[in-house]
């Protein structure tokens, strides 16, 4: 299994919708992308203001996913909830 | 429920043994705080090289994890897997 993570660093008057990101962003991608779900951060404590990770059969669907059709909505509604550029990781997830 | 996440940011020349996180440390530190996993990530592409993610009931459970007794054997063992000083992230977990 695959899991892809994204990374909202917090950052002088950056701004970050948490309401907009898990009712609207999060599930737009999740259709998108023919997911079950997943599942989304809010930061107490540490770097992150916001995280989301999503779990993916294999590296081929996630990028199946992250080029597919819909990949273009999703980029686009990014400032509707942030003005923070997020931080891509893909990992293995290890038994 | 809360998340309590460890990453370790790739770096030159710094090593990581992912067979000793897996099979050693992070089974340490489950049995030291009393739960009942962890999920391990290996990185494959992005700024982390692993990370680790464990589930807390609360911000105090948590706390008593990181204030317990084992905590110093647990940090003493970082160096049997890494030279990397992990970035430590507190979260919500969002429903």
């Amino acid at each position: 299994m695959i899991r892809f993570s994204v990374f909202y660093p917090a950052a002088e008057g950056a701004t970050f919708d948490h309401d907009y990101y898990r009712n609207k962003h999060v599930p737009l991608c999740v259709k998108t992308w023919g997911l079950d779900g997943a599942e989304i951060d809010k930061g107490v404590d540490g770097p992150y203001v916001a995280a989301v990770h999503f779990k993916f059969e294999s590296l081929e669907a996630l990028e199946a996913a992250r080029g597919s059709a819909g990949m273009a909505d999703i980029l686009a509604d990014i400032p509707n909830y942030t003005s923070i550029p997020p931080i891509l990781q893909t990992s293995e997830l290890v038994d």
